[in-house]
C-alpha cells in the first residue's frame, strides 16, 4: 500500500496456518512459490516454526532470509533494556528486507497462523508498508485450527468471543472469563496453572478444552479438567465454548 | 468423532473463507472435490454465498444438496414461533444430510469463513457429529480476510481481542469497546448507526475501519469516520485495532 519505487519489489505477509501444511491457502502457496526471497523470524539455533510448516513447498535454490532474534534471556521482557534491544532488532530486520525490495526482489515473509493476529510479521509491516507495495495473505489462525481439530463449536448468534493472552493476571482472567460467552486463551506455557485456577474460579472449567499442537501430526486435545500436569508447550491454547446446541 | 456405521459416509464441515476463491485451503479444496455430495444452506430464491465462492471448483455432475431456509420474515427472531420453526428446519436439514451418510456417501457441508465461528454448519455439526465420523476443515474467517485486505495490524503482545455482534445494545457495545484493545464488530446491517454512535461514545471512532465485501472482487475499506451513509450490506464488518507500532 505504500508509495513504491518503480523498480522496488513487493512485500508479502504470508500466513502459513497453524501447522498442517495442507492448511495453507491456495493464494499463500502461490505467493510463497513465486517470491524471489522467503523470509522468516527464528530464534538463534532454532529453525523457524513457520518455515517448518512450508518446508515442502520451498523451491530448490529459492533465496531465504532468516531473521534471528537476539539472545535476550538475561533481560526480563518488561525491562527497558529488552525493549530497546528488540526494537533495534526489528528495525534492522526491516532494513534487511528493505534491501531486497530496493533491489527489485519480491519478499514473502512467513507468519505462523495469520500474519496480523499476534504475529511477528506485524513488526515488519508497520515499518515497511508505508514505503513499499505490500499485500497480506491471511492464514488460518491457531484458534480456528484448534477448534476445528477438536470439533468444538465456539460461538453462534449473539455470542461474544474474547481472545486472552495467558500472561494476564489471574484476577483479570477471572473477570474476563465471566464477561464473555466464548473465550480463547493463548500463550499458555508457564501460565497454565494460573489459567486453570482462573477457569475454576470463574466457574468455566467444565467445557474448557486444552489443545496441544493443533492440526500438527502429533496434535491432541483433552478437557482442561483432565489435564493434570502443569506443562504446556509453545503450541498450545485453551478453548472455552460459548455455545451448546441451540437452534 | 461419532460412532460410525461401517458403511456410512463421512461428514465434512468445509470452510470456504471470506470470498476470494484463492483463500480456500489446499485441504478444503481437496475435500470438496472428493466429496460425493456438496451441501449448503441458502435462502429460498437466493443462491448460497458459500457455494458462490467455490462455484469454480465443483466437479461437473457432482451431487448437490441445497438446504433452503424456511421463509421466516413474518416472525421476529426472538419470537417463540421463529425458534420452533428454525429448530425444526435444522433437524430436517440434518436428516437430509444423514440420509446421504447412511447410504455411504461422503458429504461436504460448505460454510462461509470458518465453519465453527458463527457458522450455520454448527447446527448440523451438533446434530450429526455424535452419530457419524466427522471432520472440520477450518477456513479463513471474515475478520482475518478483512484486516488482511485493509493491511491493518489488529492485536499484538498482551492485547485482548473481542468479537462483538452489532446486534448488542448500544450501552453494551460502549462498555465492551472500552474494555478491550482490539475489537471486531460483525453483523452490521441496520445496526450500523447504533454501532457508529457506540464507537463515538467510547472514544474509539478514530482508527476504526469499515470493511465491505473483504477479499471479494469489489471489496473496499474506509475509516468509519468517513462512512457517512447508514447502509451496510450483509458482507461488512468494523475493525478497531488495538495495536499501533510498538516494538
Ligand atoms: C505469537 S502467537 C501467534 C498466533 C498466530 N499468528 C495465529 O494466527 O494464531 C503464538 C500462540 O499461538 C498459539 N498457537 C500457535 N499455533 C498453535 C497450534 N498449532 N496449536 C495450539 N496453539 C497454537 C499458542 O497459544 C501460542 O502461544
Ligand atoms: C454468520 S457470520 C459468518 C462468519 C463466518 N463463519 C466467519 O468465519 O467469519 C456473517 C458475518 O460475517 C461477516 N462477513 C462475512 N464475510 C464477509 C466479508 N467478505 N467481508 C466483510 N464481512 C464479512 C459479516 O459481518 C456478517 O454479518
Amino acid at each position: 500500500m505504500g508509495e513504491a519505487g518503480a523498480l522496488s519489489g513487493r512485500l508479502y505477509g504470508v500466513g502459513t496456518g497453524p501447522g498442517d501444511p495442507e492448511l495453507l491457502t491456495l493464494k499463500a502457496l502461490k505467493t510463497l512459490q513465486a517470491a524471489d526471497v522467503v523470509a522468516y523470524f527464528a530464534k538463534r539455533g532454532n529453525s523457524s516454526n513457520a518455515r517448518q510448516i512450508v518446508a515442502g513447498y520451498i523451491r530448490a535454490g529459492q533465496a531465504e532470509e532468516a531473521l534471528h532474534y537476539p539472545v535476550t534471556t538475561e533481560l526480563h521482557r518488561h525491562a527497558d533494556g529488552y525493549k530497546a534491544q528488540i526494537e533495534e532488532f526489528y528495525a534492522e530486520a526491516a532494513e534487511r528486507v528493505a534491501a531486497h525490495l530496493d533491489a527489485g526482489r519480491s519478499v514473502a515473509v512467513l507468519s505462523e497462523g495469520d500474519p496480523l493476529f499476534y504475529g511477528s510479521y506485524m513488526h515488519l509491516h508497520v515499518r515497511l508498508a508505508p514505503r513499499y507495495e505490500t499485500e497480506v495473505i491471511p492464514g488460518i489462525t491457531a484458534m480456528s485450527g484448534c477448534w476445528s481439530a477438536a470439533g468444538l463449536p465456539l460461538v453462534q448468534g449473539d455470542d461474544v468471543l474474547t481472545v486472552l493472552p495467558g500472561t494476564l493476571e489471574q484476577a483479570e482472567l477471572v473477570r474476563r472469563l465471566g464477561d464473555s460467552e466464548g473465550v480463547v486463551i493463548m500463550k499458555l506455557g508457564r501460565n497454565l496453572p494460573k489459567v486453570r485456577a482462573a477457569l475454576e474460579q470463574a466457574g468455566r472449567l467444565a467445557g474448557a478444552v486444552y489443545v496441544e499442537r493443533g492440526t500438527m501430526g502429533n496434535g491432541s486435545f483433552v478437557p482442561v479438567a483432565d489435564k493434570v500436569d502443569d506443562t504446556a508447550p509453545y503450541f498450545s491454547l485453551i478453548l472455552v465454548p460459548g455455545w451448546s446446541a441451540r437452534p
